[in-house]
């Protein structure tokens, strides 16, 4: 059945690769208002095009750019398809080789193509791969393999500032069994990837105060407490000499890397060396006894990612700051609260101060919990499955490419997103000549028939048990 | 004899008042080149004062702005006084209750007077205290206790750029048993002090590089070295708990502070509560057991001065810089090598840095080594009983005022100096209303009419046991 599927797609191709480029020809910048008009034609035209296929689809209106919402029958689970259609802007346009709302197809010398322009890849070009595969559906077997709810978004590329509430108001009817979500990385050309977890972030700005006004170090250096010493020590003991974080129960809801998924890292012919090796570095810098792969994906984290106080500038001022400033931020796994660990480093930073110092927090907004899928879930295995049938291997990746819907659709709509992705690091994205490559589209059009077939075929096969 | 001298200094004070405005109203700002030839004006003014008191006086050219040398022959020992005739800018002007290029007497409720206009304390009062005690001592008792060389300079407060070429061309007409400075100030209103001590320096900038360029922490946390992380650990563990400094062979050649000295500061009265207290502070941060004076005044430090590195601007960015920074300096005291002591930072640094990390350093310019006064020298214990016969008490002081030019007379002409100076804290030197202590002008005048017979007497007693 699915094979008709899959030949209607190959045969498809060209006019798939056209509706892709009438859709990039829609400059839909969501951040400049100029646009706006131009997004919602581009919303239109979606709509236009599922309703067409037999969805019950929709413009909806926000404060900001409308929505798309589709739906369509089927037997098999309820799944939610979420994408956006809004792009980057284009600046500087310069670095364009031709007009980025005209698209073009670049031939390379070894034959392999891609389309070129504003969303190719990001994300008109990933989330064309979802409809491309309905069409083949519906134009085969005139059916979906599942119900099937599409929601499309126009203000991805400028803050989503209309999703949340939209979730909350249309709670009901955009809740299904699980997300799916075309809008992630590959792990390399000829291995497609499942992102299996978000991690969660807990952030903010410390500030230490010691003397009430900048001193002369000539004058008081020695007997007055020098801020600056005294924030790099406090934040020089947040790791130990095994790169542990040393937040006072910082590891509370930490758990081991999943076994299952462990063993799919171990498959990938990662190659630490080379990895740390293309940004300079050679050593592991993070915990002990763990993969590099374990430290960038699954093992949580802690980083100042910047640091002031005292002269800075040309030259020398012997100076002992009235303050010193760090910001930093913990990246959080499993079930770790952002709320106590940040709390934990305010305490870290609390308890090392001499009592004539203070230290002032500025928390980054709220923080947020990790999200992942256990490597056992029903949706997981089955999209496995197909992207190993139509690649011949797959991978379950980490956190690389995170993407702020799955936490809105979790906490909202407290469903799961699984996470398939068809996208290159060298696509451009937010980038000139942006690209995507056409074997993306292609295999990611296959890769979505297959997984619409095999989550239809799970249920089939869960309702024939049930009724033997 | 020196009651006389004493009484005649009396007597004349309105009269040294009134050359004091003479010298004040020349406008002898060294820094701005529209004043070059007021900075010669007042060269030329005091050269033809010191010819009149007897001295071989003369303006001695430089490629900036001129000295004045002046001989006087003494049957004491050989002293040479420096001073500076050049002063600061006066800018904002309108910050100045009155012309600051003529001088005013202002009186307060207590009875009390200053003058005020720019250079009263810094140098031109400081420095005419010195030569209305000669004066004095000529007019009486027609001769000096002591063979006196006077050099005045005319560029302390814009570099001294030409200060060492002349010392080093004119040694031999410079060089002298030991130097008096009158650039420096009292304990309190009533306490005179002779600095006794100047802190040697080493001081540069480190650079901890890691990875080749900024990466975002979302996709290489953890496994990637954070530059900031690694130098705040480093240079948090440059001071112990006890507030020691860790680096290697840092405390070689650091003396205990002289008894004497220390016996003379555990009279001062001084409230390190209130010293603290006034920046804010109450917890001593330097070496546990010892007293917040020797801190500042007597033990060395390491300071870092400023750091920066990653993000630092409003808002968050997840990044993990390349590289980080941190300015620092040591205070050094005994016979510490600079040289040494930087070479000791390095070192710390470098044991600290993971193989694919590094560290660039740039030092401040050669470094110094700390000068001191034995408690015991001659010319000091003969200073410290003329205070105590003026002021009723004394004090040896630490190294508030630091002075360069003792540095250069040390290492050219090989000479100690005995800093002794009426200047106050509230003095406004370098600002708007800058102001001396009539006061401390009278009794300035007095103490260095006594110090020249209490260093005369020295000798003739010295001469008289040789004798006998």
């Amino acid at each position: 059945m699915t094979d008709s599927v899959l030949a209607f797609a190959d045969a498809q191709l060209d006019a798939s690769v056209e509706r892709l480029a009438a859709l990039m020809r829609v400059p839909s910048v969501s951040t400049d208002p100029a646009y706006a008009a131009e997004c919602r034609r581009a919303a239109e035209q979606l709509a236009a095009e599922l309703a067409e296929l037999g969805f019950a689809a929709r413009v909806a209106d926000t404060p900001g750019h409308p929505m798309v919402v589709a739906h369509h029958d089927g037997d098999g689970p309820h799944v939610l398809f979420y994408g956006h259609y809004d792009v980057q802007p284009v600046d500087p346009l310069n670095l364009w080789t031709r007009d980025p709302f005209d698209p073009w197809i670049d031939t390379r010398a070894d034959g392999s193509k891609t389309i070129v322009g504003r969303g190719a890849s990001d994300d008109k070009g990933q989330l064309r791969t979802f409809v491309e595969a309905c069409r083949a559906w519906k134009e085969t077997e005139g059916r979906l393999p599942c119900r099937v709810t599409i929601l499309f978004e126009g203000e991805e590329e400028s803050g989503s500032t209309s999703l949340e509430p939209f979730l909350h108001a249309h709670a009901e009817e955009l809740k299904a069994d699980f997300a799916l979500i075309c809008d992630t990385l590959m792990w390399d050309r000829d291995t497609p990837g499942i992102t299996i977890g978000l991690r969660g972030m807990a952030a903010g700005q410390v500030t230490v105060r010691g003397p009430s006004r900048d001193l002369h170090s000539g004058l008081y250096g020695g007997a007055a407490r020098n801020p600056i010493q005294l924030l790099a020590g406090i934040l020089g003991e947040m790791k130990d000499a095994d790169g542990r974080v040393t937040l006072d129960g910082f590891y509370d809801g930490v758990p081991d890397t999943d076994p299952t998924v462990l063993e799919s890292w171990n498959k990938l012919g990662f190659d630490a060396g080379e990895f740390l090796g293309e940004i300079g570095l050679r050593v592991p810098a993070g915990e002990a006894g763990r993969t590099v792969l374990e430290q960038v994906w699954s093992r949580p984290t802690a980083e100042i990612n910047g640091i002031w106080g005292g002269y800075t500038g040309e030259g020398f001022k012997t100076v002992i700051p009235a303050e010193a400033h760090a910001k930093v931020s913990f990246r959080l796994v499993g079930t770790q609260d952002p709320d106590q660990v940040w709390d934990a480093f305010q305490a870290h930073v609390r308890r090392r101060l001499p009592e004539d110092c203070t230290a002032e927090f500025e928390s980054r907004g709220p923080g947020s919990f990790a999200i992942s899928l256990a490597s056992d879930s029903g949706p997981l295995v089955a999209t496995q499955a197909a992207l190993d049938a139509e690649w011949g291997k797959s991978a379950l990746l980490g956190c690389g490419g995170s993407i702020p819907v799955v936490n809105s659709i979790r906490s909202i709509l407290g469903m799961d997103s699984v996470m398939v992705g068809f996208a290159l690091p060298d696509d451009n994205i937010h980038s000139p000549n942006e690209k995507y490559e056409l074997k993306s589209f292609h295999k990611g059009i296959r890769s979505w028939v297959r997984i619409l077939g095999a989550l239809g075929e799970t249920a089939r096969a869960r309702a024939e048990a049930v009724i033997a």
